[in-house]
């Protein structure tokens, strides 16, 4: 019998789109649905990003190939334009574009890890490390946070008893993290980079939330641990920095020679990354300051109030998030995936409803965290506010309430 | 010590690329290059294809994520305007879109096997195949076909003998094949069809070079193979068909559900495909037949001109390919990579030189073939006419040369 591979059929099912389906056939049947299960933020993209794709369109002849690490106009104008500003201090050649965020993960946990090798996540963790880890027979060993503690990061021990010699090849993190919106701080940082350096294991982090940060201190990235260097391999991505998500353009930096040479042979096996992307990427680098710091205000703004009206409803509770624009919360429901489920297939306030995420697909076991879900805060303040409206009321009427 | 992975490590780097640098280096110290190493394509590209990139970014307010499997748009599109002309009778469902071809044939591969299992191929067959092989654990068995023969496929009984029970998942081709220009007949379709369907493997058929076609005969794709409905996987890409390479959009198309549930799965691993490139796709379908009809009449005039040169070439034999834009040539050295990096560090004709691609990768076993090139007929006839004139002289002064 004509059969799909085993690891084909058994590789789980996008946690965040496997709701699709039911949103969409609520949507057909004319219902509105609140969209705050997908970071697919709402804002303008910069004008400089479409103008350069409508400047380099005119005078194309065609639409050929770049280097495979992406365009030199692209890398340099990242590390002057970008980094520099930031204070990461990087070589052109210590950049490579890849295809979003997700090929730049994937790749550095390719490099990173053998199958059969283990990876350190924080749970909860941005949901498809758990894919590609599968799909690459690299195992998770998740290092648990607690919603209640603002999910801060335990001490070194905790590190410590998840590492196996031999086995544990890196930790991989997202900061701010999706889902939590936890931004963590130059302490946990420095903690985890020692750890890393001590035990030689690399440092994945997945900064591209870096932008998204609603504390008085900068964002600490990882490029700046001292003693760190060759272990860091930074993921990086426009998404949704310039809210160009449809760009699918990210890199990897690091200033591991050995890495980067790896990333271009992953690079080269799919000859290119997306080329109007790409020019959409070198016209972002122009948008001013001022973009940035309204967008941040904006996320203020509808961060404070999604964690404020979920905090009011009885039995809710959601910790204020630092970065990112998601936070997780805990409802007042068994399981937070038929309760999702419940809101686009059964429950109506005025024909809307809203879509969530359940969050126990950010966690290592699922079992544990079946009663939360994240909220991506991606609507503006008003939308945002009808939404909470009718999640408020929608738990009212759960019949599966627990509480 | 930290270290990166063994898999990255032993990873093979790209054949067709790896020769880069030297050519950076020759065109940095003012030496013309002629590009016969790489298939990127030097015709315009069509104008409705880039028109419509700058429509749809007039009018933009973000550039959004798109359904993991792309634009319904493109899809629709796709099987109205293209598929449909051509004969392959498709609907919409079974129509996903990838990051170019690369995506679309590398989620194929790893839908039909497992790490350990095998996968059939005829040689010389497209590098990349073996990079992903290796990257998944799949084990790649070649068909062995003769470049004196015109590289026609064996009868039957030789894909019987690389049959292993319990191991042998899929058969993968491309038709028209990159490197050899090798045009499938009907008749060896059927064949291979055949024996798909009574072991129960699955074809992959990649056929991105498809409009480029020079016998009088229609392409017979993979998908009008009677009774391997479901056995077949369609690879196919924008790239070659509209010159639009830098899109990096491609598809997977199946009758299969398994298959295309599967491949949903592995596009939501990634999020959507590059929308901007999603764009000028949907405005190429708007191509006109005479755009495909003079750029066939252009391939031919440069395959004559590449392929009667290369034969005049003492001690050089290239067969007469009937598609694609690539053909193999042996030549009179040991070596062929040697040759190509010596053609790029130390030979010049009035300073200009030719690049061209070693093919000992496109087979399984690359102590074989060392004397073959693969050349890219992607210049235009007066400028190929004169790197064909670099070539045979190079071969003249190479000291390696062997009659």
């Amino acid at each position: 019998m004509l059969q799909i591979s085993d690891k084909a059929s058994r590789m789980p099912a996008s946690a965040i789109r496997k709701l699709v389906p039911f949103s969409d056939a609520a949507e057909a049947s004319g219902v509105k649905v609140y969209h705050l299960n997908v970071g697919a933020p709402d804002i303008k993209s910069p004008d400089c990003a479409v103008d350069t794709v409508v400047e380099k369109c005119k005078g194309m002849h065609h639409l050929s190939y770049t280097n495979s690490a992406g365009l030199m106009e692209l890398r340099k104008g990242m590390v002057e334009k970008y980094y520099k500003k930031i204070g990461i201090d990087i070589d052109a050649s210590e950049i490579l574009i890849d295809v979003a965020g997700s090929e730049a993960f994937s790749v550095a946990m390719q490099i990173a890890a053998n199958p059969g090798d283990e990876i350190i996540v924080i749970e909860p963790f941005y949901t498809n490390y758990q894919t590609f880890a599968f799909l690459y027979g690299i195992t998770l060993k998740a290092i648990s946070t607690d919603i209640r503690e603002g999910f801060k990061v335990p001490g070194i021990e905790a590190f410590e008893a998840a590492y196996v010699p031999g086995k544990t090849k890196a930790v991989l993190l997202s900061n701010p993290c999706n889902p939590s919106g936890k931004l963590f701080t130059k302490e946990e940082m420095l903690q985890i980079g020692e750890f890393c350096r001590v035990h030689d294991l690399f440092l994945i982090s997945d900064e591209v939330y870096r932008e998204f940060c609603y504390t008085d201190e900068p964002h600490f990235s990882a490029m700046n641990i001292p003693g760190c260097e060759q272990n860091v391999i930074l993921v990086d991505s426009v998404s949704k920095r310039y809210n160009l998500c449809g760009a699918r353009i990210g890199c990897i930096i690091s200033h591991n020679k050995d890495v980067m040479a790896c990333a271009l042979k992953f690079a080269q096996s799919r000859l290119c990354p997306p080329v109007l992307g790409q020019y959409a990427s070198i016209g972002a680098l122009d948008t001013p300051q001022s973009y940035f710091d309204e967008v941040k205000q904006e996320y203020i703004r509808r961060r404070d109030c999604a964690v404020e009206e979920l905090n009011k409803m009885p039995g809710v509770f959601s910790p204020k998030p630092m970065g990112a624009f998601y936070t997780v919360a805990e409802l007042p429901v068994d399981d937070a995936a038929d309760f999702a489920k419940w809101l686009l297939t059964e429950f109506r306030l005025d024909s809307e409803t809203v879509m969530v995420t359940p969050a126990a697909s950010f966690y290592r076991n699922s079992e544990d965290k079946k009663n939360q879900v994240r909220i991506a805060y991606v609507l503006e303040v008003p939308l945002l506010r009808r939404a909470m409206h009718i999640l408020s009321e929608a738990l009212k009427a759960y019949p599966g309430r627990t509480v």
